[in-house]
Order: structure tokens, then C-alpha cells, then sequence
């Protein structure tokens, strides 16, 4: 593709709603535009929106398109280019989302889970560029994980890809629908932070956590994080028990895979710097046997735009195919 | 390289013996040798021993070398081509074994660490092949692990080697060499299970392992398994505690890497039999949302020969590159 007339289009498809940008072959961001995808309304409906959203990034951009990708809230069956998925998108069960496009624009079409795409985007231009392997490590809802290595996704056996976020932590932690217990995301995800409040503004009558407006049923992990910069003690407790428990995660992750950069990203890791310090005394004992010194941890760079960037990557490679 | 004219040269060279074989390009083993490097008489007198049996080697097979391979026992400085192992080659400290070998026969030679050597020849040849990831998994004196992708060896960051099997499974586990408590290694190793074995000894004194000739001092992890085989019930207790930690292990290799293939090997591996039923009940319940079911669990083929064929793999590779 010749870089100055075609631009890759990025469409990130999520819950609630879709964005889509022109994006050069360097990874620029030209434009972009979101819409509510208003899934209730049929997939029908929901794929006027895309199409129209595209229309209008490509004709500000004023530049043609050479492939378009999407990342999208899964499950996903990429071979087919469906989205299956009842829970996100009501009503969107088994659609055909690359064939449409690909017609109606006359350009190859790449589709990719939300997580996927979004480590792609990172490691392309944001905190993972220029490192051979990176770990894409995302703990909000749940807990997720991408490796690419040499910019390309890992892919698991089905093509499938795994779930980083279940590695296993603690024989003795709550049980998870992962079908085991004690994995990373029943520990550190958000309504498992949830959970701990609540125990502990029932235990701890007089604290920070019980006094919060709602407590205990409605506390959530940010108030964990909000009572521990105002000095709580109990909410200090728990999120240096959080912090353990994302370190044994992350040394897991080093001894395993022993990666270039992990890239930090999701609601509960925006208080990473609450965790930080025992989080990285925690990474330092393991430097007798591996380098992870060496290895670069730090917060994602892309942001907002990580999976649109990354479906524009995800269509550059199919280009390259 | 032609086939029919050349062969690969596989050397494996271990703390005691070095072996020598000659592979060809399908990874077929013509013939092979070994000998003892006598590592207390210097580099200078194991590099004649090596020299010696790659020639009776070559003439033996009655065809040209096309590469030299070597897999060694670490640590290894790989880009400098040296071994640099004061502990199970003492005086071979900083030695180049690349640089004479490759003088003396004209031919390109690879350098790889023992255990990567071993998961090549398995993904070549053995349990591995045709898989598109495979992840050798060793328990033995130590715990050991490779991600092969693609057919080539997963490196990290710096191209060090990761450390798979010190994944940690229990925070209250026991202390490790490797800076943390509770990894695979401090809990079904083979020195650990010998621990485990003494203080189950010392705890029921009309046990079986009790009665092992020099209990509690000189149990290891055999009389455990053999005890278990006996119908011992504090022997059978350890095995299934010894299955529970290597299928958390497991579920956590399959969660973050979900490969096609595991392939297992090792002294403690060898009575995988009396653990497969355990392993495969704990994997099974992660299907829910990974598809470990399709993931090939297996035992190693290339047995004592792994290593020289991974070594003759690597070979084939540098003259692909």
C-alpha cells in the first residue's frame, strides 16, 4: 500500500458503543468518530451505524481505504468473521460482520477479539513498540492477557486465544466460573476488590469503608483505592494484599514467558501507582534467576484509542499476508 | 543440504557423559557414541573427547557434516558461544566450545542450553511434532520448562531462557532458590517431595516410609511413588497433594499459553501414571473456559536421545536462517 493515498480503518466495536478512525500505515490517528451501536435495535441496524461512521472517517480523511479491521467484544469466530455474542450485544448472536464490509467497501477485513486488538494497538505504537515480546496485562471487570511476540498475537490451540487472567494464585482463594478457584481475576479484578470491601466494612464497623454512602452493598473497588489514599489503615491492608497478589501474577507471567515489556492497563491497575512499590520489591527477588530487571513494566500509552489502533494494525497485517 | 550427502551432527554434552550422534535432515538417528568428558581434567582434554567422538561419528555414518549442534549443560553465554558452568563441569568456566569445533570441521555449529535443546529434538521428532506451539515440561532434580513456537525456541527478554517451573502455586509455600516461596519447583521437585517424604516419615513412624532402609535421612521422591504403589495410604496422600500442585502448574501453562502440545518428561514424571487420573480431572474443569480438552497431553518420546536430536534441530536451523 502506498502510505501518502491509503489509509487502514480502525473499528472498535464494543457493548455500547463503536468507533472507527483513519489511521496511516505509521500508525497516525488522522480521525475519528464513535456512535452508539444501540444493540437492542438488531444487527441490521447496528451495521448501518458502522457503515455510515466509516463513511464519514473516510471521507474526512479524504484519503482512499486499504483495508479495514475490527476489534470487537467477543466470543468471536474469527474464521467465519462472526460476532457471537447474546451477553454484550443482545440479539447479535452469529453475525456475519466481514462479509457486509468487505462489500460494501471492496477491501480486505480483519477481525479481532477487543482484547487482542487492543495489545496489538499497544504494541505497535504505543508502550509496547519496538520490543520483540510483549504481555498485554489488563485488570478492570476481569482480568485479561495478550501476548504478541514479533507483532503478532500468540494464539492458543483452536487458534484460540487464552486467558491469562485465570492463572492460578492461591490453593486456598474464592472459587471463580473459571472453573477452579484462586486464579489472578478472583483475586484483583474489580468485583472481586467488591467483594473484599464489603467483608472488611462489615468487620471494621468504625472504618473508612463502612462510612462510605451505599456500604457495605454497594461498595466498589475504587472506594478500596480512594479509602487508601485518604490513609485508611484497613483499606492500606488490602491493597497491599492486592498488590502480592498481582506481583505472584506478574512473576508467574516473567518465569513463564520471561517477556521484553508488560503493559499495564484497566480500571484497577489506574491505581497501579498506590501498588507500585510493592509491587516492583516484589519483581526484584526474583532477579537471582531471570533478568526481570530488564523487562519494561509499565501503564499502557494508547489509551482510549488502543483497540481502534489496533484493528487498523490487525488490517495492515492481513495486507502483508 | 542435501540429504542423502550430509548429516547433522547432535552433541549433547551433560555434567558426566557427552554424546554424539548423526541426524539427518529428517531428524532420523543413524548412529551414535558417548563417552566421558572428565571434567575435572579440563576443557582443553573434554574438547579432544568431543573432537574424537564427532569424527568416529562422521566415519561411522560414512557421509559430510553439514552443521554442528550442540546442547549443553548451562549456563550458557550463547552469543559468545561459551559455557560457563562451574558446577557440573567444574574448571570449565567461560570455555568456547563453538569457535575450535567449528575451526576443526569447517561447518556452522548452534549452541543451545540443555533443556532447549531437549524440547527442540521433541518438537522435531517426538511427542511434539506436527504442533504448531508445544511446551516441554520437565520435573526432575529441578523443574523445567520451553514454549517451542512455530517450530523455534521462545526466548525472553535479553534471548535468556524463562523459568517455567518456578510459576508460583502457593504463597505458603516453602522458600526457593529463586527469591520467592511456593513456585512448582519448592513444591513436586525432586529434592522437595524427598522433604515431604522425611517429615511424613517422622509424623507416622509405622509407615511405609518409615521403614524405608535409612528413613527418615535418605528418602527420595521414588520411595514416595513406590510406597504408593504398595497401597501405602501417607504415601498415596503425597502423591495426590504432588498431582493437585502439577495440575494447578499446568492449568496455569494452559491459561497463559494454551499450546497445542505438552509434552512431559523427568524423573518424577516417570510415575505419571499414578498422577494422570488426578491431572486430567483438575485440567477437565477448566474447559469451561479455555478448550484444555484438545490440548495433547503427553509423555516424551525422544527419551535419552532428546537432547542430541534437539541439538542436531538447532544445527538444521542455523543453516536455514
Amino acid at each position: 500500500m502506498t502510505p501518502e493515498k491509503n489509509i487502514l480503518i480502525g473499528i472498535d466495536i464494543g457493548g455500547t458503543n463503536v468507533r472507527a478512525g483513519a489511521v496511516t500505515a505509521q500508525g497516525e490517528l488522522l480521525n475519528w468518530r464513535d456512535a452508539k451501536i444501540e444493540a437492542d435495535r438488531g444487527p441490521d441496524f447496528g451495521l448501518n451505524v458502522i457503515v455510515d461512521l466509516v463513511e464519514n472517517v473516510v471521507t474526512e480523511a479524504g484519503l482512499s481505504v486499504a483495508a479495514l479491521g475490527i476489534g470487537s467484544t467477543g466470543p468471536l469466530d474469527r474464521e467465519r468473521g462472526c460476532i457471537q455474542n447474546p451477553y454484550t450485544l443482545p440479539g447479535w448472536e452469529d453475525v456475519d460482520i466481514v462479509t457486509p464490509l468487505r462489500e460494501r467497501f471492496g477491501v480486505p477485513v480483519a477481525l479481532e477479539n477487543d482484547a487482542d486488538a487492543a495489545s496489538l494497538g499497544e504494541a505497535w505504537v504505543g508502550a509496547g513498540r519496538g520490543f520483540k515480546s510483549m504481555v498485554m496485562f489488563t485488570i478492570g471487570t476481569g482480568v485479561g492477557f495478550a501476548l504478541i511476540k514479533d507483532g503478532e498475537i500468540h494464539r492458543g490451540v483452536n487458534r484460540e486465544h487464552p486467558e491469562g487472567g485465570h492463572i492460578l494464585i492461591d490453593p486456598e482463594g474464592p472459587e471463580c466460573y473459571c472453573g477452579t478457584n484462586g486464579c489472578l481475576e478472583s483475586l484483583v479484578a474489580g468485583p472481586a476488590l467488591a467483594a473484599f470491601a464489603r467483608s472488611a466494612a462489615q468487620e471494621n464497623p468504625g472504618s473508612y469503608l463502612s462510612g462510605v454512602p451505599g456500604a457495605p452493598e454497594n461498595l466498589e473497588a475504587r472506594d478500596i483505592f480512594e479509602g487508601a489514599r485518604m490513609g485508611d489503615g484497613v483499606c492500606l491492608e488490602l491493597v497491599d494484599q492486592t498488590a502480592g497478589y498481582i506481583a505472584r501474577g506478574l512473576i508467574s507471567i516473567l518465569m513463564m514467558i520471561l517477556p521484553e515489556a508488560i503493559v499495564l492497563t484497566g480500571g484497577v491497575l489506574r491505581s497501579f501507582d498506590l501498588m507500585e512499590k510493592r509491587i516492583r520489591l516484589e519483581l526484584k527477588k526474583v532477579d537471582i534467576i531471570i533478568p526481570a530487571g530488564n523487562v519494561h513494566l509499565q501503564m499502557s500509552k494508547t489509551g482510549q484509542h488502543a483497540g481502534l489502533l489496533g484493528a487498523a494494525r490487525a488490517a495492515q497485517l492481513l495486507l502483508e499476508k
